[in-house]
């Protein structure tokens, strides 16, 4: 283990978190929030943990091999997570430093669960803008991945980071767009930071149209762009997006979907390969399981008399909204605040809970088991089924064009069973919570919770928008490394926890 | 495909249907009850069935290869469930005869789910036994399988049952105790019968302690046999066994668990064999979980304030019967009649969820994924990520002593990923469904219901005693496939529904 170059790559993430600090203390301080202290604060205290170890923790060589790619990839995630909760904590906003804790592994996980009330959240809306924002600009550095970010941005470094955009990228297999890793990292922040302003532009518009004033005009549009972005899904609001008018809920609804796509099918795009981009057999599962799911909440919605599917319009913007949000694991709502997702029919709230599972597009923002690791779990079934029923004809099984290799296959067949093995532990230990008094829990809120942390969504069928706080510490605890789990998708925080990474040395 | 053997040897299944219904109809004729002309009927339908095809197609070779042995065994169960259903519907004790076909299902795959309610139970034990003793039967005929019956009792047969036996003993890797597949098939049904009468000689003895009438006594002590033997758990009361006494709650525990077990196991015992009947690693994690989870659920029930808990032993009792209950996939329940599953604390709830998936060890009459089926996965887990880790090292993995070979591991990985998958495909129709106003479904229930079927155990979260009454005939059809699907371990039943297995000759 090159312990010197992991440390020193930590210092320059912690820099990286101070300077980017200074945009919501920047912003508390002009709208003259008394946060912003609280903001500098921590700047401070990130800058003078990562210059000490970027100054004094030189590393004697650069090499990295992937075992230190995924210990970099962890230990930075659980650094932002950690210093990005002081904010809240030093000013009194989320007195709790486990709650904080909790808030930040899911912005930066782009999850979205939040253990803050629909009231609290509305009472920071008018005294903490800077705080909110911060806590929606994590989902935006958390989709992409911090040490992405990094990459793409440091100039000078060579090119040694495959292995932590492994660890990040999500999906069974991470391929470089271009030759070098750190321009694959630069395209894809490039694409990203372009499709956030395109949202950032029509959601002002959206809000223009509809008379919102500027300033707030212009938060929204910027922190639900955030979030759509990173596909987080916090929002500023107790009641997510259900306020806003119906054009907001389409232009989100758009936006979802195509930060639910792979990235590397825009890049195709910009090059005018349309016939690689369009032949992409994930894309079209993704697409066909969005329609399917999507008419049938609609049907599911309009036969049902809920107060807020009046027509046939309503229906089916809700339904649309709730399978994009759900699959593309954002968690944004449109179900207005006198009602919630659970009373939503059966068979909506079945198939939602299905979507849960199955996830954006690899190499997408989006979270879950990743439509293409599903399409393949899919076919390592199909060829056991083949196995077993003719023995005698091995076959090869293709996906994308590609004949699937035992390995690729075996990992992850083995990945669903280790990420099922996960939320059945989470699950075991949430069910020795008994919640608060207004919110009790039950089988299906500990069920789907534990399936949202781990999928990176962020509803749960427990509370409304989701809410978590009715949780006692130790389940955020576990929640909130749950989260970071389904994010970098297990190995990752596995080595990084276990004692043989650190002790042998081989 | 050998369609003639295929046939001539369902043609001997439905002659031997035909000879056990006989022991119904025989003891419904000596109680006096009416329904012992609907057995009648029945017996003779079965036995002009089973002997047209048993005459008329004459099979020209008697050679059977993996795929027909997967072909009987499904087309057995499948005619036994359909055929075993009629007396049922010809004496209107239960008109529907998709509910007949329903609780046939559940009977021969062990499940033990019902859709009479306890009233109707209740109403039943006062004039129809006989149907009560035959729906407990298919527990203790579907247990150890049905073509195994066949094979152990059919008299001058070649050895030729091997594939048949693999398709109906359940467990990722079956081996033959002896050479050869027709004295194993006889080893297990003696042991098995040992056992059954060993159960009900307690079962008596503790009925005539608590001074049970005589002719009670006896009845209930064997249909409670059949029910434990199969871990199937259909009961003869509408609270299943929460009416009898402390002493048959403690001698089903016991037995539930012993029926969990390999009976392999027990012929190595026989044999004197202690070192490999106890060094089965299997048997030690089956004993290892129910340890833990009683003394869990004994802890939370004990700290709860359930009515029926109110002292030490109560708690421990509950705990322990729920706990080998859940984990044999019998079903059987001690929660009082005016009490149910659902009042449980959640954490008892939780685990009980679990051991729905876990169920009793290879070559048991248990469902459930299996010990050892769920040993291999983590063995598959830990192996892909030793991989992962440390990419040079690739270590063999090793269980029960034998090193496992990746068809094994890719085998187990696959059929995980395969029975997850018809879960969540019966968690959606299930989600169709909207219940009866008494009891309307949730998505707790549907989750519930959809392993419940998969696993063969019976409870679910919706109902009182694994009752499945509330859902409609759609959901009973699945739900009836979904139990032989699950106590077939899958591939049997799919390959019978595959049309290229009819169409196809390779």
């Amino acid at each position: 283990m090159n312990y010197r170059m992991i440390f020193n790559t930590i210092g320059k993430v912690a820099i990286v978190l101070a300077i980017l600090l200074v945009i919501p203390a920047v912003l508390a301080l002009c709208l003259g929030e008394s946060s912003w202290w609280a903001i500098a604060i921590t700047v401070g205290i990130s800058l003078v943990i990562g210059l000490v170890l970027w100054l004094c923790v030189k590393p004697k060589n650069k090499v990295i091999f992937s075992k230190e790619g995924l210990v970099i990839v962890s230990l930075a995630w659980i650094y932002v997570s950690a210093i990005g909760a002081l904010p809240f904590v030093i000013s009194r906003e989320i007195p709790s430093y486990i709650d904080a804790f909790f808030e930040m592994c899911s912005g930066f996980s782009t999850t979205g669960a939040t253990i803050l009330t629909g009231d609290q959240i509305n009472a920071m809306y008018e005294t903490s803008k800077g705080l909110l924002f911060w806590r929606s600009f994590t989902h935006w550095i958390g989709g992409m991945g911090v040490v992405v970010f990094l990459m793409a941005f440091e100039t000078g470094s060579s090119d040694r980071g495959m292995h932590m955009l492994r660890a990040e990228m999500p999906g069974p297999i991470v391929d470089k767009i271009v030759p070098r890793a750190r321009n694959t990292a630069k395209i894809l922040y490039l694409l990203y930071i372009g499709f956030t302003v395109a949202e950032i532009v029509a959601l002002i518009i959206a809000g223009a149209c509809s008379n919102m004033p500027i300033g707030e005009n212009i938060f929204d549009s910027i922190v639900h762009s955030f979030g759509t972005a990173g596909t987080g899904g916090f929002g500023v609001r107790a009641d997510s997006i259900a306020g806003y008018s119906a054009a907001h809920q389409w232009i989100i609804s758009v936006f979802m979907i195509l930060f639910g796509i792979n990235f590397n099918l825009y890049y195709l795009i910009l090059l005018r390969k349309f016939r690689s981009a369009f032949g992409s057999r994930e894309l079209w599962i993704f697409g066909g399981v969005i329609v399917v799911a999507s008419t049938a909440v609609a049907i599911n919605l309009g036969l049902s008399n809920l107060p807020f599917t009046q027509n046939a319009h309503d229906a089916t913007r809700h339904a649309i909204f709730q399978v994009a949000s759900f699959i593309s694991t954002t968690g944004y709502s449109t179900i207005p605040s006198y009602s919630s997702i659970n009373e939503f029919p059966l068979l909506s709230k079945g198939i939602l809970f299905l979507l849960m599972f199955i996830g954006g597009c690899a190499g997408s923002t989006g979270g879950g088991l990743k439509v293409s690791r599903v399409a393949i779990l899919g076919c390592a079934v199909r060829r056991e089924l083949r196995r077993v029923l003719h023995p005698r004809n091995a076959n090869a099984v293709k996906f994308e064009g590609k004949n699937l290799t035992d390995e690729t296959l075996h990992g992850v067949t083995s990945y669903f069973g280790l990420y099922m093995l996960i939320i059945a532990a989470v699950f075991v230990v949430l069910s020795f919570d008994k919640g608060s008094a207004d919110f009790p829990l039950s089988v299906e809120a500990n069920i789907t919770a534990a399936v949202s942390c781990m999928n990176n969504i962020g509803p749960a069928y427990g509370a409304p928008a989701s809410g978590y706080f009715m949780y006692n510490w130790a389940s955020k605890l576990v929640m909130s490394f749950a989260m970071l789990i389904g994010r970098l998708e297990i190995y990752p925080i596995l080595l990084t926890l276990s004692p043989t990474t650190w002790i042998k040395n081989r």
